[in-house]
């Protein structure tokens, strides 16, 4: 007879339900005998256009080196991503993609009897990191679908350590202005940690949305975390970042494994950082499928969340799960979000026009409104 | 005023000391001026081979894919590894390199109150593992540099819920063989979880090692953890696994970041477990390339640990920081493993015969015996 190893792992491991990715290209082929290359998924925020051919280049230059350890210190990436966001290389963070940069957060300052605080329909990786060390995670009603940060400064106590937001926020596409942040991090108590996850922040740049990065020198307690997952076209690859008090980073790499980021990540990500013209591509086609989903939204006559995220939350008029189901034996992969409370939504990533209408097709034809 | 963010970090991370990698060789380059062609590095025991010819035509491959997350489930290299490990896939667990999967053990069975054993001059990531998590870790003196099994066990109390073995070990090369096994996991209660450390493995396989995948189905509180950084020349990209119940796989996927393996990984592995040739023109370099450092040293009159894996401990007749050093000067890179308690060896990864050539004549020319 032997031992029940679930009920020896730590309590917060036993009760974690890991995350469930977007359904994978291959999977499905396989379940339904259907050829890869006829399938549209559209379900992770992946970016459409296809690879950078700088990123394409710098992998292509590095394959000598397989056999070699990457750089654990990631000194290139980090010196590249410290002119661009002006701050100081001690300031960065590499991770595993920015979901590493979230768990390192919480194994570093979370633990049981302390919480973090995160807002209701916020990115499903909040919750399972504070889960996982045995913290609890509060999260706050949300309003409108977005933060509600006034709440979400009434919910921290004493024992909160961590504050994740997201701007924009995933899977709603939400998002807060300057003066609504600059208002948030006056009032946070300054031993909170506030994690302002900008994930998507290159599709809304320049707008008005605030950029987390200027708000560091006057805020220590602020981390901003980014990622090359998705406006650089880096998903596959795993790399994110983070940007805070050397103090804080510091404390970060401590966890850090020490080869967290792969060596053909680290020469893409330094490559895609300098490719502009694909970074301006990415942003046109994502303003012009933004526009395509929304127009086939309104002649099928439905309602969806207000996005700033390459990636729109449309609202059905029954349970989404089903049409889901549908959708998926039409070749189209989308994103149910049931499990973050939005069981009528069913979350779009922006595709190529032909992938958008493709999908608006198989919309139309499993809602019986084609 | 800012706070304290170190103070305010989990009572683990406050004290931990980072891992300290092999150097590279453009950090090196760029410190001494030197060109990195000019560099011998036998610090990290990397492959010196060079890539797996298979291994990067499956990554050429996957290139047009880099905007799409990984499978997550890593589904095909599962069937590949479960088909060799002769397992179940769901009894195989896919890390960031082995390292993660030593963290996923720590995170998912250690907390504070609980304790890990380990061997003294056993791999650093034991002790930083098992000290993030907040648990005790308990470095057993080893026996003539290698584990002392025995004492491993009698170190065993009601808080253990881990042990670390590593067979061959690393730093020191040194094994045990079939019997000290079988022995030891008879007598190791049921409840702590055994972790079986074979990263170096297929440099010594089919001799007087033991097959750790052997013992799964007698011992449902095993893990065998493998790596493809090592014969496998796949460093650069990030890929181990383990094998042990489905039950323990369960709790450590629970943990594992979603996409924590990257999609050219994922490929580059399911090639490379396919090139017989390749593995085997690592096994016949290393063991040409340990013979020839062991006649080397003989030559010079030193001493060394003798070694199953593809690196070799050298014992120096004075303190080895200083010939360290003035090795880094002639530009050769090797391994201090004072952090391991070891002040008078170096570690010497195997290299092809004109690097360990180059090796021997610095070490020569370093000792004042050229």
């Amino acid at each position: 007879m032997s031992c029940d190893f679930l009920a020896l792992a730590v309590p917060g491991v036993q009760k974690l339900s890991p995350y469930v990715p977007g359904k994978p290209v291959d999977e499905l082929a396989r379940e339904l005998g259907l050829e890869p290359a006829h399938i549209v998924k559209l379900a992770s925020n992946e970016n459409p256009l296809g690879p950078s051919p700088r990123a394409l280049q710098a992998i292509r230059a590095e394959l000598d080196e397989l056999t070699r350890y990457p750089d654990g210190n990631g000194f290139e990436l980090k010196a590249a991503l410290a002119r661009r966001c002006q701050a100081a290389p001690d300031q960065i963070t590499l991770g595993n993609g920015s979901n590493d940069i979230l768990d390192l957060v919480a194994r570093a300052y979370l633990a049981p009897g302390l919480n973090a605080v995160f807002s209701q329909y916020a990115f499903a990786v909040y919750p399972i990191a504070v889960q996982a060390v045995g913290a609890e995670g509060r999260a706050v009603p949300a309003r409108d679908w977005g933060h509600d940060l006034d709440a979400m400064l009434a919910a921290i106590d004493d024992a909160t350590r961590v504050v994740f937001i997201a701007n924009p926020n995933n899977p709603t596409g939400t998002w807060f202005g300057p003066d609504a942040l600059q208002a948030f991090l006056r009032q946070v108590p300054e031993r909170v940690l506030v994690v302002l996850d900008e994930a998507y922040i290159e599709y809304a740049e320049g707008d008005d949305l605030p950029d987390g990065l200027s708000y560091l020198a006057e805020h220590p307690n602020l981390l901003v975390s980014r990622t090359f997952s998705k406006a650089y076209g880096l998903a596959a690859l795993r790399v994110g970042y983070s940007v805070c008090s050397a103090e804080i980073a510091d404390v970060l790499n401590r966890v850090r494994q020490p080869f967290n980021v792969n060596s053909l990540a680290l020469a893409a990500a330094c490559a895609a950082l300098e490719d502009e013209d694909y970074l301006a591509r990415s942003r046109q086609v994502n303003d012009a499928g933004m526009a395509q989903l929304e127009a086939g939204f309104a002649a099928l006559d439905l309602r969806w969340i207000p996005s700033r995220g390459n990636f729109i939350a449309v609202e059905l008029d029954r349970e989404a799960g089903p049409v889901y189901q549908a959708l998926l034996a039409e070749g189209v992969i989308v994103r149910p979000v049931g499990g973050y409370g939005m069981p009528r939504h069913l979350r779009i990533s922006i595709g190529l026009p032909d992938e958008n209408a493709r999908c608006l097709a198989a919309l139309a034809k499993v809602l019986g409104r084609g």
